[in-house]
């Protein structure tokens, strides 16, 4: 299909001023066509259109809205290769991950259809009247989740197709039954076209009010600001920088009306090493940690950015084992050049920090633009203490050792991080005891906790959680990918006394939808 | 038993500087004694010990926290007419409603009691490892919500003990597992002290953790302010003004760690009478909402603020019997001095206003220092929609009838108001078709919508919404009032391939703790 350069505005193309155009890091070259960029008054045309859709979209039959993420799903695999070879072409990521990569998209809205159907998002319970309670009698109460509103949406980065437009956000809003207006990230913007024109014309052939979708481009803040600041706006779902998230959140506090904003930002992911593990298979570790940090050229918000261990001679073996890995890997493209300019800068300044010591250096590639060498680092406990520029995320194949005296030192040290997307412990048996010690720190301080593994290739499931606290996330009660994520755009409402005619369907005596509903506390109960 | 007027720092009592007196708002004498003001160290020293006692305590077995929330109850209980006598000289309420609090208070703690016990409140969810899984295996994913931290709790004037100290925001918060502390409300100290040991004794009792709960006092906003600011604070629960409101969300987003506030603020609870209720029973009407009105001086976030309907007969029948029964209640107590000075300043305005007439006021009552009249007013809906200073609360038993000139005029109405707590519809069978154009628009504007009812009267049950979209509260995604309240101190972590001994009880093999669990996302299986 052919891709216009034009925001959607519900059905409507609006062309926008000129423009920007998508630029391909592999090769540095600009990729036609140039997109226009939306005006304020295009903002609002959405904004006003997804508010008039809202009453209607979200009254739908919940399987209406669960063929709306279904259809959405086929419309993207019925684009076929030319998705794929933009996107290839827009982010530097390899066919094999982009194509991964749609097939996660695919699943996670087929996902949420399922979620939709089955209802338990609805949250519904019932505390049935009791006419005759002493010394009052007690009313009938129900209650059920709604949607929030129309839902802001900024595309990502790093995940051209999960997170950005007919990602992760996008599908738990829709499941939710918020319209959504995107912001389109300017680094894909031909991708983020052709999924867009796939949502349009799902919610066409659903049959799906104008305005349930929407879509602008921009490769500056105005629309973004607009798109926070618009009164019709009633949650906002980012995945980006911790600047940028702390802007949204700053613009969305201020508002008249302040409303949730769900950012995923910025995290290390710690990654805990046991002395017990360390000796039994510190290369193993090494090689497999080295595979991690260097996935998709290390654009991963769980890319293990920080390694923490007991210094001595396993965890040498653990750096040595990771530095021979990283030194054979070719460096990769990355997503754009300005984020590929950003991370040779951060390299750089650890690379002449006094109390950092390089380790490893990724092997050059010539033929690649923009390319980022993977980079190992390692300081002392004390060292990472003093200073807090050591904490900070380098986005890109970057991580930093920190070698401690001890485990009460890591113990110390992990007291002292931020809030985390991920914690990751390596661990033998004979760990454990030392292992639980850390538990509830690791409870406090992230929002997913994994042993033996790496939180890079994030499931979308029921139990995910990627999410954290703050600055991993604005908002650490939340998570943006599994089927959990729904609960981000919606809000309690009571029905009392209301007539069985005049409640919603999933509340009706005889429960007509059999969605799942619990009767005075108790739960589970489809009746 | 002797109130000191000192602040309880978990078990130590700090004197304070002096201080400042309770005053009995029907006579306007200061009451004994003298409470100390806490000071900036005393709030670090009390959120110092509450995040020291935050993980031992919310990692207790789930019984005992459920039994310190009984004993808090048992304790309440134990203080007898001591309680409810301060109380009543503090708040001016009559005897039989401070009662009737007590019980709900008491009555809300063994709530809180039982689903912890439940567990349904962990959201425990377990995705089980797909080891051959194609093209990747899927790891083992369990999830449950773990408490926040340490919560700010702000006792609300208006209910002494359900909204205070032991009030609905600690006991959902302790039922979290999060530590308390708590701002007295200065309104009434005494009552305060009292609950404020009833819970310390319960956690000596109960050999919960130093540190679990702590009380302050201060009759400025220095400590609330330190408070809110303190970095081992990770939420807020407040009841009370809108100014108190959102200069709370100023502070918790101007932190380096942004925080939730859980502000339940301003709502006038709009009430609306269709014409074949009004046609059928206008006197009735009126006579039980001039009872709404008048219950508890007014002084309920429920209160029915705003009545709209459509001009003619009917209406001017309810507004006559409204009138009627108004003038024959005599004016009872308010809160404090300010409380009733504050409302006779918004009754002089209102009866002041060009486009509004007085159609009633409460009899006077001289033995009652600050009694609170009850007025009545009426407006026209042009004049409504004109003058936005129509639309603020009165807080105390003033409401303003709104005369509509069509169904249409009023929903056109609705449409331009501030999200609500509750709004109230009164129809007969005749009315549902008129009554269901309202509700996708009464869904977005209230978190409660009932029938033949008036909002007064919050029952502490599993399906109640005490909530609503900004400015009725803080944050519309949330309720204070009933069993789903715990959820606003509640976040999600997730553990892949956490080895069952490192696993907390509720997500181990076997089930141990006997929790809901959901399986692959099928919900409500205890297995």
């Amino acid at each position: 299909m052919h891709i216009s350069g034009a925001s959607l505005i519900g059905r409507r193309d609006v062309a926008g001023a000129a423009g920007f155009q998508a630029i391909d890091p592999a090769t540095g070259a600009a990729l036609d066509p140039v997109f226009g960029r939306a005006s304020a008054q295009d903002v609002d045309a959405a904004c006003t259109l997804a508010a008039q859709a809202f009453d209607d979209y979200r009254n739908r039959p919940l399987d209406a809205r669960a063929t709306l993420l279904d259809t959405i799903a086929d419309r993207l695999l019925a684009l076929g290769d030319t998705l794929i070879a933009r996107c290839v072409a827009e982010s530097g990521l390899p066919r094999a991950r982009v194509e991964g990569e749609r097939a996660r998209t695919v699943a996670q809205l087929r996902m949420f259809a399922q979620v939709v159907r089955d209802g338990a998002f609805l949250g519904a319970r019932i505390d049935p009247a009791q006419p005759g309670r002493q010394p009052s009698p007690r009313a009938d109460l129900r209650l059920q989740n709604v949607a929030l509103g129309p839902v802001a949406v900024f595309g990502a980065s790093n995940f051209p197709l999960a997170f950005s437009v007919a990602g992760g956000d996008t599908a738990s809003a829709l499941a939710a039954g918020c319209p959504v207006v995107v912001k389109a990230h300017p680094a894909h913007p031909g991708t983020s076209a052709l999924a867009g024109h796939a949502i349009r014309e799902a919610v066409d052939a659903c049959g799906m009010p104008d305005g349930t979708f929407s879509l602008l481009f921009d490769d500056g803040h105005d629309v973004g600001t607009a798109l926070v600041r618009h009164p019709r706006i009633q949650a906002v779902g980012f995945t980006g920088s911790r600047a940028g998230g702390v802007a949204l959140m700053t613009l969305a506090a201020a508002r008249p009306q302040p409303i949730p904003v769900y950012a995923e930002m910025s995290s290390v992911n710690p990654v805990l090493l046991f002395p017990h593990a360390l000796d039994a298979r510190a290369e193993a570790i090494g090689r497999a940690f080295a595979a991690s940090l260097t996935l998709g050229t290390g654009q991963f918000c769980t890319n293990p950015g920080l390694i923490l261990g007991v210094d001595g001679p396993a965890l040498r073996r653990f750096e040595a084992a990771a530095a021979a890995a990283l030194a054979d890997l070719p460096a990769t493209a990355m997503l754009t050049p300005g984020i590929h300019a950003a991370y040779d800068s951060a390299v750089e300044r650890l690379a002449t920090h006094a109390a950092v010591e390089r380790l490893a250096c990724g092997a050059a590639c010539g033929e690649i633009r923009h390319a980022g060498r993977a980079a190992l680092f390692a300081t002392r406990a004390e060292d990472f203490a003093r200073h807090a520029a050591l904490h900070d995320e380098v986005f890109g194949p970057a991580s930093l050792i920190v070698r401690c005296p001890s485990l009460d030192a890591m113990h110390a040290l992990v007291e002292r991080l931020d809030g985390q997307l991920t914690a990751a412990l390596h661990l033998d048996e004979r760990d454990r005891d030392a292992a639980r010690a850390f538990m509830p720190l690791l409870e406090r301080r992230a929002g997913r906790i994994l042993v033996n593994g790496f939180g890079t290739g994030v499931e979308v499931a029921h139990a995910m959680v990627h999410g954290g606290p703050y600055p991993a996330t604005s908002d650490g009660r939340s998570t943006s990918v599994g089927s959990a994520a729904i609960g981000r755009f919606l809000r309690p409402v009571c029905y009392q006394d209301v007539p069985d005619g005049l409640l919603p369907d999933a509340l009706r005596d005889g429960n007509p939808l059999n969605v799942p509903r619990s009767i005075d506390g108790r739960l589970g109960v489809r009746a």
